[in-house]
């Protein structure tokens, strides 16, 4: 019935009833829910769209302002929010920081926070979402705890709810801007995670851990990460670590400094480690496209050229032909990001259109809308 | 038809007619291509299975001396083939080994001089081939020369070729004895190839080049690969540089002094080796099953257990629970392959039935087979 309504605008009972083939009891009981919950509205009704009998035809509309769609991107360091309307347009965007390591509880309490707020200024109607997607850091859903997670939401918005890992959300997001069907995301940024589209597919993995490229090994026996490890991609490429490494204390800082010897040095060897993983990654899953985001690319360019020469770099060389190895193609294109630090939530909203053959046989939607 | 046939064993023409829907002028086209190629031979008539009219019922039936696929395993140092009959059991397998670095032509050569010599020595019928799946080293289809390879067969037989990776027609072999559906197959054997199976997919990447495991650096500015890059993975852990390693001539030899020192400490060697490529790939892609084969760990079956020991130690440690990290699950099953060298052939053929849900989506298969 939304989608009738969102592809002819204004109808009247009867016409959505022949659209639809629904009989007039079950048509009925649809609208009077879709009413309460704020998500139709009726409209004034025209002159010359009466029915023959004189009576008055109610015609139904989507209300433009009910947000259908909300996705949260519960980060490392901020909680960011996007609600989209029945035509999928972004109708408000947020976002709320807070410090590092600030336990989950505390996040969903921010983000709650936020979206009253975006509700509020923005007069948005919040009480009709067709359903919600929350993205978390880390792998998704090994941990049986954030189960809580979707109960919160599930009870604070009386619809279905969808939890996955937030940066596997954003690749879904960035892969719904190319068409390529082979595509790695890695975001660099508090920490560092990533997602991989397979075959023009979403991949989980078995434990809902694939994209872990932060804790792939960068630095033999090099500086301790918080897993437990040492030496992780994440303890010399994300952003701590990194400035660290330029000697600046934030991300602003290192982008104004960026371009001086010792902090170029320094980010050419972030983009060299980065380079190394991906190289690997791509001579094991020959992808057509590597997108690097996260904030600290965004800060300096240069990691995503120098990661992009050591991908070059670490392919089997072109035109390279002997026995038993044949020529190989060109390899990936590697490219930064283009969408922004709301990558995440807008993923979080695109994993709810559940038509996007990204998703098609992706388990952990039927899991977690139950 | 041969379906049918398969199903029901021996059946008149009307019986099939009843059972295919198909009109009798098709059906008595089919009858005549099949009995032509030898697929489908004509049964004596038994006096009880008589028709009314008198006249006796023509009864038809697979032949079962008639092969009806093919698989070819084109490797760096032997072919193998295999022939299966109608209900897809091995009826025929034989090996022909030829010096490393033997080229492509030759290879077909002898893998065509091995099938005629399994026809003969073994009274097959080789003529009425459904299809023939052909392994093939290295990329595919990115070496557009490869093209020759499908021409010759399908000129021999008269019948479609498929023709991909025959390292990854074994990962498709070995994915089929299990039902996990994220598999990572290595092989340690005169090169080091892989394959993929992502959500229970074969994975063939962009460029047909997924899971070149084998070109992964293992050792910065380590020895030169034929690739033309320097320490790949294969330049530490394939045949070659395994035995000179352990510091002796052949397989035979390295498997009965494998409990020796000095052997076993090279050995570890190169278990560590393959298994930080694999603890990475691993922590991509979150697999549920890592199998390793070839003809090395075949010889020294510890270097997969230490190939085991590195990747549980790469993974983010189980239990692990800081802000941002969940538990994880317990990671890879790692273990040797199921089946033996003929796995590549095997694989060849089980690519052949289309059927199989490990190859929906595979876009290799409609784009070799027209």
């Amino acid at each position: 019935m939304l989608a009738i309504l969102r592809e002819h605008g204004t109808l009247s009972r009867a016409q959505i009833a022949a659209r639809s083939g629904l009989s007039r009891t079950t048509l009925s009981e649809i609208t009077g829910d879709l009413l309460g919950r704020g998500a139709i509205v009726k409209v004034t009704t025209d002159a010359h769209q009466r029915a023959g009998s004189g009576r008055p035809a109610e015609l139904l509309a989507l209300d433009p302002r009910s947000g259908q769609f909300l996705g949260v991107d519960l980060g490392h360091t901020r909680v960011r929010a996007v609600v989209t309307d029945a035509a999928h347009e972004i109708i408000a965007s947020g976002v709320t920081p807070y410090p590092a390591r600030t336990s989950l509880p505390a996040r969903i309490r921010a983000a709650l926070g936020l979206i009253d707020r975006l509700g509020r200024e923005q007069g948005l109607g919040l009480s009709a979402l067709q359903a919600v997607g929350v993205g978390v850091t880390g792998p998704y859903p090994a941990d049986t705890a954030r189960a809580d997670v979707s109960a919160v939401f599930r009870e604070r918005f009386g619809a279905p709810v969808l939890v996955d890992n937030n940066t596997r959300f954003a690749a879904l997001a960035e892969a719904g801007t190319t068409a390529a069907r082979d595509v790695l995301y890695i975001r660099l940024a508090a920490g560092i995670g990533g997602g991989l589209v397979v075959g023009g597919r979403l991949v989980a993995g078995a434990g809902g851990a694939a994209g872990e490229f932060g804790h792939v090994l960068a630095e033999p026996g090099g500086a301790p990460c918080r897993c437990g490890k040492r030496g992780c991609l994440e303890t010399v490429a994300s952003v701590g670590p990194a400035l660290a490494a330029a000697g600046v204390d934030d991300l602003d800082t290192l982008r104004a400094r960026r371009f001086e010897p010792p902090v170029a040095a320094a980010m050419d060897r972030v983009g060299t480690a980065v380079g190394q993983v991906l190289a690997s990654a791509a001579l094991i899953l020959d992808p057509e496209l590597i997108v690097i985001g996260g904030s600290l690319p965004r800060a300096v360019p240069a990691i995503v050229d120098r990661a992009a020469e050591v991908v070059a770099a670490g392919r089997i060389p072109a035109g390279h032909d002997v026995a038993g190895i044949g020529r190989t193609g060109d390899g990936p294109l590697v490219r930064a990001a283009r969408l922004g630090d709301d990558d995440g939530a807008r993923g979080a909203v695109a994993a709810l259109y559940r038509q996007s053959p990204l998703l098609a046989g992706y388990a952990n939607l039927e899991r977690s809308t139950r």
